[in-house]
C-alpha cells in the first residue's frame, strides 16, 4: 500500500516504558533514535508528558516527563528528520509544564483522553498549538465509548482547530469490522481532519486492524518495535514497514535494532500475546486485571484467570 | 460472527506435527482429543495419511501415517460427536493406503495438492468419496498460484463431485485484500461448493485472514491450540473460538488444555511469530529457508538471514 499521505509513528519507549516505569538506558533510547531515523519513521514518541505533581521521579524514569535535559541527550548531534513527539494524558499534565516549542526537542504533543475528557483535549491540544508544536487527540478505550457519547466529542472536536484524531483500541477488543465502522464514522464527522489508529494486540489483531485502518484512509499510523508496550503490545512496527509500500521506508535497520536491543530486554519484560490478555481483549476489558495475573508468581494458571473474569454475578 | 454453517477443525496434533515429525505421546493427542471434544469443536485433523514408501516409521510418529490402531488407543470409549480427519498429500499416498470408510476412525480424508497436482487430488479426492469419507481438497501456496493456472484448476474441481474446497496460505504471505480478492474467485468459480481456509501466522494474520475469509462466506475454518504449526504456525483456535458466536463452542476446554499440554511443549519446540518467519512471509516465500535458519544455533542473528533473502541476484 503506497501513499504519501501515510506517516508512521513508532511507540516503542512511550508505549513500552508502561511496562518498565521507562526505565530505559539513554543507549538503548539513543539506538532506538537512530535505528527509526534510518528506517525512515516519520515519528517517534519518546515518552510522557507529565506534572511533577502526578508521578514520582523516584518511580519513574525520564521519559515519564520528558524534559528536555534527557531529550538533547539523546539527539545530541544526532538531529535527523524524524521528529519526535511526547504524549500527555488528561488530567496528569498542566499548560504550564509545555515549554514553547522553539525551546524543545519536541515536534508534536498528542493529548490522550477518555471520551468524557474531550473539552479539556481540545483545550489543552489548542494551548500545544499556539506553543507551536503539531498536535493530534488520541481518544482511548474506544471500544467502550457508548454512540452518543462519541457523537458528542466528535462534534465537539470537528469545530476545534485540533487536525489529527486517533482511534485507540486501548483493550485490544476490536475487530476489522468495529474498526471499519468506527474510521467511517469519524470520516464522515471530522471533515478536512486526518484519522489514526493505534491498535493493541491482544487479539493478534493490531496490525491487521492497522490495515483495515489504512484501507478506510487513515493516515497516520502506529506501530513499535517487536510489538513492545502494555501487556499484549502494540502493531509491529516491523510488520507494518514491511507491508507499506514506500520507497523511504527501509525495514534492515528495524530488524538490526530488534536483534540488537529488543531481543535482549524480553528477558526482563514480558510484552505479547499471553492468554490472559487475549481473554480481557475477547471481553472488552482493560488489561489491568490481565497484567496484575501476569505479575503473579502462578501466572500459568490462566483457566483460573478466565473463571474469575467470566464468573457470573447474580442479578440484583 | 454466528453462522450455523460454520464448521471448525483443529489441526494441532498434524500441522503441529510438523515441527516433531509427530513424535506426539499417546496422552497428549488424547488430552487435545477429549478437549476439542469438549469444546465443541468439529473436527480434529489427527495427521496424515502416508504410504510406507514415502515416509521412514523410525523418523516419523504414527500420525504421519493414521493407521487403525492408534487412532482406537486414541478414541478408546471415548467416542464423541467432534469427526476425525486426516491430510493426505498428492504424491504421498496411494490409493490402497486409504480403507473403506466402514473399518476406519476418521470421517474425513483432506486431499492437498499443489496447482498442477489438482487432477490427481481430484481423482484421490472422489475416491474417498467411493470409499464413504467426507472429503476437500486443500490447495496449497496459493500465493504463488498465477491467476491462469488457478482458472484451469477452479474449473477442473467445478466439474468434480468434491463438496468442499480450502484456500490455503502456505507461506503466511497474504493481506486480507488478497484472502477477500481470492475468495470472491473461487465463490464464482465453484458454484454449489463450500470454501474453506488455511492461514499461517507469519505476519500476525492467521486469525485476521480467517475473520475476512469468514465475512466473505467461508465457512470451513482452521485452527490450532495456541497456534502451534509449521514456523510461525496456524490461527490460533482459541481466538476464533472467542470470536465466533455460537453456543455449541466452549472456549474454557480449550484454555485448559493449552494451559495443561500446550505451553509445556513450548519448551521442546518453538513455534511461532519470529522475524525470519516475517521475512519469508513478507517476501512470499516457502518458510523452509527460516525453518532451517531458526534450528540454526545463532538464529538471533536474523539480519544475516535478511541480508541472504534479499540479497539482488545480478541479471543475465
Amino acid at each position: 500500500m503506497y501513499r504519501p499521505e501515510i506517516k508512521v509513528m513508532d511507540c516503542t519507549v512511550r508505549d513500552g516504558g508502561l511496562m518498565n516505569n521507562w526505565q530505559f538506558t539513554d543507549e538503548f533510547v539513543r539506538a532506538v533514535y537512530l535505528a527509526l531515523s534510518a528506517a525512515g519513521v516519520d515519528y517517534m514518541e519518546i515518552g510522557y508528558k507529565s506534572s511533577d505533581a502526578a508521578f514520582s521521579r523516584k518511580e519513574n524514569g525520564p521519559w515519564k516527563f520528558c524534559d528536555e535535559a534527557p531529550l538533547r541527550r539523546i539527539v545530541g548531534d544526532h538531529k535527523t528528520a524524524m521528529k519526535l513527539s511526547a504524549m500527555a494524558d488528561i488530567g496528569r499534565i498542566e499548560f504550564d509544564d509545555i515549554p514553547p516549542k522553539s525551546e524543545s526537542q519536541l515536534s508534536m504533543i498528542r493529548v490522550a483522553c477518555y471520551v468524557n475528557q474531550m473539552d479539556k483535549a481540545i483545550a489543552l491540544a489548542e494551548h500545544c498549538m499556539d506553543k507551536g508544536y503539531e498536535t493530534t487527540i488520541n481518544l482511548m478505550a474506544m471500544s467502550k465509548v457508548m454512540e452518543r457519547d462519541l457523537d458528542e466529542a466528535l462534534n465537539d472536536l470537528s469545530k476545534s482547530r485540533v487536525p489529527v484524531f486517533y482511534i485507540v483500541d486501548s483493550f485490544g477488543a476490536m475487530y476489522s469490522e468495529q474498526v471499519d465502522v468506527l474510521v467511517k464514522k469519524c470520516t464522515a464527522a471530522l471533515p478536512g481532519k486526518t484519522l489514526g489508529f493505534h491498535g493493541h494486540n491482544n487479539q493478534q489483531l493490531a496490525f491487521a486492524n492497522t490495515i483495515e485502518a489504512i484501507i478506510r484512509n487513515c493516515n497516520r499510523l502506529d506501530g513499535s518495535l517487536y510489538g513492545i508496550g502494555r501487556g499484549a503490545g502494540n502493531c509491529p512496527i516491523e510488520l507494518l514497514m514491511a507491508f507499506l509500500k514506500n520507497p523511504k521506508f527501509d525495514l534492515r535497520p528495524v530488524l538490526a535494532v530488534i536483534q540488537s536491543h529488543l531481543l535482549p530486554l524480553q528477558k526482563s519484560i514480558e510484552w505479547g500475546y499471553h492468554i490472559p490478555y487475549l481473554i480481557t481483549g475477547a471481553l472488552n476489558e482493560h488489561p489491568r486485571s490481565a497484567m496484575k495475573f501476569m505479575a503473579d508468581a502462578d501466572h500459568s494458571d490462566f483457566v483460573r484467570f478466565y473463571d474469575q473474569m467470566t464468573e457470573v454475578t447474580p442479578l440484583e
